[in-house]
């Protein structure tokens, strides 16, 4: 498949790698920034485009790639002159309906579910892509593009796409203030983060065994007031920290006090 | 040395099997309740005790393990008759300063910053140990039983291991109970923690590479507002997550702005 990526943020540089190294031909990097097309197009060796107007018109698969945001405003005149190629979007939050009513066939949705920076390199084959498409033939290419860069294929659609990128917000996106909020305190005392590391790589590790809920441990869950109250109290300089504390102490003793309850109902 | 383990929790557990595995001999399980005493006890094939009274007075090292305010409470009872010991603590929130005017002249803190589980077991030699020790001779001993079980052997004082703990309560703790709601919200479309794993997997793995906060992913640092709310939306029936949701964005855009500025002065 001939394809246009159109956007150069960390998920298109990441999966612009992988489809590369899966030998699929990547025609062109549209970004409205040059810098952005450019490093990312000369990284694939492919072509640079800022303008709508710029990018091919024969592509076989445009795979759209931008905040949500942009991508609602851009729509329009992205898929004016290529109506007749497959179409997706890479979005956990978008529905699959923002392609309807705009004169195009063929279209779905392609969503990695993985955390991305541009300047970490992830290991492709082991991060699930959700599918979705309009036609049960367009879902058999997406799975073929899909299966040439992963093992893990899942099908959703967009209201549980939308859950799962809700979920990720949670498990990566609010995980890793918390891993902030802990280098700031420790940058305070004249300590790494470093030392968390294998805390860190055990918390995650866990998961993989007990569920979420077995897995918890801390003053919150023994609800320990006196340890509660000494953390508050070395937070009172930090009235934001002090706030999360306070509340994510209160959401855990809710879990383990009502959810426990329920699940044995 | 001849060990007394006093406590029977996750630390405890993990630690006296850690004990046993490196030949050390402990004598006594000591704990409140007799099922917890036994089953710790049986599982380290030493002898279960339920009262301060029947514990050892000629062990060379006491290892109190025991919740915060339990530890307090306990301590003049446990020390008596049993001075002339080597005496420490597991706790992170804990100060030395506990056993001083006790009687007793040898004494210190021994902590591993790990979460542990009864039903989990880790692997200890990965597992950071923070010593902190009244006298030199006797942090040099909590050393040579420290390196039996670990490659990673520390110093800190109470005040650092205090940040330390609190730090571990937010990237452990906090960061378990992220898993917990995007559990519940997965389970609440069918949909299984599971698919989470990568995420989670990467999100650990990257801060091994980068700093958290140039690890920062999702629409909370890209502050887009379109993503923000249709998931406030979504939380609408959730409201203990949703307030979750707002407070941690903004901690996040917080971080965002100010900490990189800051470092940047």
């Amino acid at each position: 498949m001939r394809i246009a990526l159109v956007g150069a943020g960390n998920l298109a540089t990441n999966l612009g790698d992988a489809l590369v190294a899966a030998n699929h031909e990547v025609l062109q990097v549209y970004s409205r920034t040059w810098e952005s097309a450019e490093t990312l197009a000369s990284r694939l060796h492919c072509m640079a485009v800022t303008s709508v107007e710029e990018l091919v018109l024969d592509a076989d698969l445009y795979i759209v790639a931008l905040k949500d945001s942009v991508l609602e405003e851009i729509l329009p005149r992205l898929v004016q002159g290529r109506e007749q190629a497959l179409w997706v979007h890479t979005a956990g939050s978008v529905s699959m309906s923002i392609w309807e009513n705009r004169g195009v066939k063929h279209y779905g949705v392609f969503y990695p579910l993985q955390t991305f920076s541009k300047s970490r390199n992830v290991d492709f084959s082991k991060i699930p892509i959700f599918l979705e498409a309009n036609l049960p033939s367009d879902l058999y290419r997406l799975k073929g593009l899909a299966a040439s860069i992963t093992d893990k294929i899942c099908e959703a659609d967009s209201k549980q796409r939308a859950s799962l990128h809700l979920a990720a917000v949670f498990a990566c996106n609010f995980t890793n203030a918390m891993y902030v909020i802990s280098e700031q305190l420790l940058k305070e005392q004249g300590l790494s983060f470093d030392a968390l590391l294998p805390l860190v790589n055990e918390t995650a590790a866990k998961v993989h065994a007990l569920s979420p809920l077995e897995a918890q441990t801390g003053p919150a869950v023994r609800y320990d007031l006196g340890v509660i109250n000494k953390h508050l109290a070395m937070l009172e300089s930090h009235a934001l920290y002090r706030d999360v504390y306070e509340q994510l102490s209160r959401c855990i003793h809710y879990e383990q006090t009502n959810i426990k309850k329920d699940d044995k109902l």
